[in-house]
């Protein structure tokens, strides 16, 4: 067997092994052996860069692209006919913190005139989902967007408002990122929130969906390079 | 009254007044009069270049926003626990057609891998949403992504597996959009998939959410010039 027929090549099914819901796996990437070897050098060159984690670092890597992107996809229960108790997805600008401060708490600045914050009036459970899709990383690799290598991250939480203790950190994270924001309309009823995060998980190689939890989340080290532009294009 | 004190403009009110679900205005934005002034030159100015439609031109715009993005992010109702019945958002490469053909009907390639696949297959109903934010157009014009002038679209419908008749030019427009795609695993089980559009809805402007039906959407002419890069950065 030569290795480009190494469908079943050792790396992978280690990769498939070490997933840890067989059943969810959302995709079990197999790969050659050439195209695998080609991959790995562009990810280990790429890491010497020191912009993203080794996609083994799960948890570092979650914050990173919670970091990175500076918007996200929230779905919701819509409460709004016709789509009524269907599921409905919409555009947040998010922020976790100033550039290279990063909390991993996804903050938002939301409206009540907003339609998915009047859904979440009604059931605040949302998933926020963030991609580097949204950053130049996977273009300049050249990974199609639904390529586990265009690594995403998927929250499931509650919304809820930002309370005292945090408004001030909240205001800042999104502020520094979001400078439009101060002078959205005043008369809007604009308040600073949060999601409330209780389930992680990361898709950023071949082998499928892996979960981090909120304490391994929360607890890790990011290390941010000075080459983070947080969402921004180069 | 000075111009910049007269925040219910003509301009604006005329704007919350053709807002047809009022109840609905997901962000009913008042401008100063100079700033509005000031966008409306830079709006009129970047529609010299011929990539996107007039604001004014809903179901035109979202045929633009479908055609020019390559990627959505589709929200379901989980069966995966713990996050059974809950929303759930991921990302997902789309395409309505080759570059410069497009027909406004998101295609989709999915495998019963993917997780969210895996919900579809419970309950198909779907949203799927896609924000020029996803281009380089709202950071050219330095729009926020939440901003209502970093347009995007929100459909919502039930996905469903590509029948004989469609499944050529689903797989065009699929593959010319995303190269990598014939490659990828072929014993994945993948399939050509649609969104059954039954609700669109286009934030574009200020004065909130409006709705285009799927007969407004489909029958208008959209205009594709010759930089419209197809969610390409340039």
């Amino acid at each position: 067997m030569s290795i480009a027929d190494s469908h079943d090549s050792g790396h992978c099914a280690r990769a498939r092994a070490g997933c840890r819901r067989p059943a969810l796996c959302s995709v079990g990437w197999k790969m050659s052996g050439c195209r695998l070897v080609l991959i790995l050098f562009l990810i280990t060159s790429l890491r010497g860069s020191g912009a993203i984690p080794p996609h083994d670092e799960v948890a570092r890597m979650a914050r990173y692209i919670v970091h990175a992107c500076d918007w996200g996809s929230v779905a919701t229960i819509s409460t709004h006919p016709p789509v009524t108790g269907r599921p409905f997805s919409n555009i947040f600008s998010v922020s976790d913190g100033p550039l290279g401060k990063g909390s991993g708490q996804p903050y938002l600045y939301l409206t009540p005139l907003e339609i998915s914050v009047q859904d979440m009036e009604v059931n605040a459970e949302a998933s926020l989902a963030m991609s580097l899709a949204e950053t130049d990383y996977c273009r300049k690799q050249k990974f199609d967007p639904q390529s586990p290598l265009c690594c995403r991250v998927i929250l499931s939480g509650t919304i809820m408002t930002v309370n005292k203790t945090e408004i001030d950190f909240a205001k800042e994270s999104l502020f520094s990122r979001h400078p439009a924001m101060p002078d959205w309309p005043h008369d809007h009823g604009w308040y600073f929130a949060k999601l409330n995060i209780t389930n992680i998980w990361v898709l950023d190689y071949f082998g499928g969906i892996k979960t981090v939890t909120p304490e391994e989340y929360y607890s890790v080290k990011p290390e941010y390079e000075g080459n983070l532009t947080g969402g921004k294009k180069s």
